[in-house]
C-alpha cells in the first residue's frame, strides 16, 4: 500500500518504520529534514510538503505534537487536504483536543475524505515494538478499513465512537491516570512516614478497594516493584511533561464543556510544579518525589 | 471461649452475633442499653461497664465510633484496663487514628495485656455475612492467637506490622479509594459531557492505565454496571459520611506526620460538600452527583 506518513518524531519515526518493515511504500514528510533521514535510509521517499505526500498516497497517517500542528498540516497551505485524492482515508494519531479533531475531520469530510482520530497509548517503547493501543474515533466502516494498517503498528484497536471520541477516551484515561498516580503517591508516602512497610502497604491496596494500575503495575514507590521507572531512577516510561500536556487538554476540554474537574486541575498544578523544578523529562511516577522527605 | 464484646452498633452487633452463632460465651456492653437487646436475646450476658465485661472474659473485642471512645473505653474509669486479667488479648476493630491506637496499646502492654488494632473493611454487609477483612497491627504471635476468632467474623486477616499499622493500612487505603473514586467521577462525567458513551469509556479505562477498583468494580456512573450503588440510587454500600470520617483521620495523621496530601485534602473538602448538601448517608460513589449537570 502507498502510505503518506507525516510527523517523524519520537513516536512517528518508529511507527513509520514498522509500516516500512512489513512492505508498505512510504512517502514521508517532516518539517525537520533530519527527522526523515532514518526513513529515507529504510527506503521511503521524501515529499516537499504534507500536500505532496498526501497526493501520492492511498492512506495518510499523521503523528504531530499538538492541535495547531494538526490544523496546519491538514488545512494549511500545501496541507494534506490541498493534495489528497478523494476517498483516501486520513488517520491522525496525535493527541489533541477533541474539538479540533472534529473540526479537521469535518473539513476532510467536505472533500470526501473520511478521517479518524486515533491517538495511542504505549509510548515510545510501544511504538518501537508495534504494541501500541489505538483509540479510534471514526465510523465503524472507516475503523474496519484502517484497522489492518493500525495493527501493523500496534496490538489493539479500540473503536470509541464517532469522530473525536478517540481523543476523548485518551484524555479522560490520562486524567484518571494522573489522579490515581498522585493518589498512590500520597497514600504510599503517608503510610511509609507513619511507619508501615511500603511493599506490604502496596500489597494491601492491590487486594482491596485502593487497587489501581498505578499501584499494582506501575508503583511509584522505590523498592516496591521491579521493572518500573521507580526501580531505575524514573528514567524511561511516560515523561511528566507529556502528562502535563494531556492534563492541559483535559482542563481545556473541561472548560469548553463547562464541566468541573477539581482533582484534575490540582493534578495539573502538581505536574506543573514538577516540570518547573526541572523534572519534566522524568517518568510521570516521579511525582512521588514532591511528597518524599529528603 | 468467653469473649467480651463492647460496642454493638451497626458493625459491632452483627460481628458479635456471628461469634455467638459459633458457640462463644459472650459478655456484652454498650453505652446504649437498647443496643444490647439483640445480643441478650441470642444468649449473651450483659455487663454494667467495659471493665466488668473485660473482667469476665478470655478475650476482649471493641468496635467503637472514634478515637475518644476507644480511649475512654480502655483507659477511662471502669474501662477495660481496670478490669481485665493479665495476658488476656485485646482487639480493637474501630477505625481510629494510628497515634491513639499505639498509645492505648502501650497502656495495655504496661499491664501485660497484648493489644491489636484490627480495623475492618467490608461494611455492614460484610459484618453480617462474616466476610470482613481485618487489617491487623500487632506482633506475629498475637496475630496468630486472635486469627481464629477474627475468621469467625470475616474471611481475611492481613497482618500489617506492629501496633498501629492496621489503622495506617485502613486509612491509607481509604485515602487512595476516595481519590480514585473522585478521579473516576471526574473522568466519566467529563467524557460523557464531551460525547463518548459512558459504558464504552469505562471499558477503555478498565483495560488500560486508568484501571481501578472504583471504575471496574464499583463504577459511580449510572448504567455502566449492575449490582453497584449507582444502579440503585446510591443506597447501601459505604456511606459518604464514613468516608469523610476516614479522610479526616488521614488529614490528621498527615498533619501530625508533617506530610502533605494535596489531593487527599481536596477529596475531604469534596466529601464535606456532599455531606453539607445532606447527601452524607448515600454511598460514597454518589460524589459523582457533584459533577453531573442537572
Amino acid at each position: 500500500m502507498k502510505i503518506a506518513f507525516i510527523g517523524l518524531g519520537h513516536m512517528g519515526a518508529p511507527m513509520a518504520l514498522n509500516l516500512r518493515k512489513v512492505g508498505h511504500e512510504l512517502v514521508v514528510f517532516d518539517i525537520e529534514k533530519e527527522a526523515m533521514h532514518k526513513l529515507l535510509t529504510a527506503g521511503a521517499s521524501a515529499a516537499a510538503s504534507p500536500g505532496e505526500a498526501a497526493s501520492r498516497a492511498e492512506m495518510v497517517i499523521t503523528m504531530l505534537p499538538s492541535s495547531p500542528h494538526v490544523r496546519a498540516v491538514y488545512t494549511g497551505e500545501a496541507g494534506v487536504l490541498s493534495g489528497v485524492r478523494r476517498d483516501v482515508p486520513l488517520v491522525d494519531s496525535s493527541t489533541i483536543d477533541p474539538h479540533t479533531a472534529r473540526e479537521v475531520a469535518q473539513s476532510a469530510d467536505r472533500q470526501v475524505n473520511p478521517m479518524a482520530d486515533a491517538p495511542v497509548s504505549g509510548g515510545v517503547g510501544g511504538a518501537e515494538a508495534a504494541t501500541l493501543t489505538f483509540m479510534v474515533g471514526a465510523s465503524q466502516q472507516l475503523t474496519e478499513c484502517i484497522r489492518p494498517v493500525l495493527l501493523q503498528m500496534g496490538k489493539n484497536v479500540v473503536r470509541c465512537g464517532e469522530s473525536g471520541t478517540g481523543q476523548i477516551a485518551k484524555i479522560c484515561n490520562n486524567l484518571l491516570l494522573a489522579i490515581s498516580m498522585i493518589g498512590v503517591a500520597e497514600a504510599m508516602t503517608l503510610g511509609a512516614e507513619l511507619g508501615i512497610d511500603p511493599k506490604l502497604l502496596a500489597g494491601i491496596f492491590n487486594t482491596s478497594s485502593g487497587r489501581c494500575w498505578s499501584s499494582d503495575t506501575y508503583n511509584p514507590y522505590p523498592g516496591v516493584m521491579e521493572n518500573v521507572p521507580a526501580a531505575r531512577g524514573y528514567s524511561g516510561g511516560f515523561a511528566a511533561d507529556l502528562m502535563l500536556k494531556d492534563l492541559g487538554l483535559a482542563v481545556d476540554a473541561a472548560t469548553q464543556a463547562k464541566q468541573s474537574i477539581v482533582l484534575g486541575e490540582a493534578a495539573q498544578q502538581l505536574y506543573r510544579t514538577m516540570s518547573a523544578r526541572g523534572e519534566g523529562a522524568k517518568d510521570f511516577s516521579a511525582i512521588i518525589n514532591l511528597y518524599k522527605k529528603p
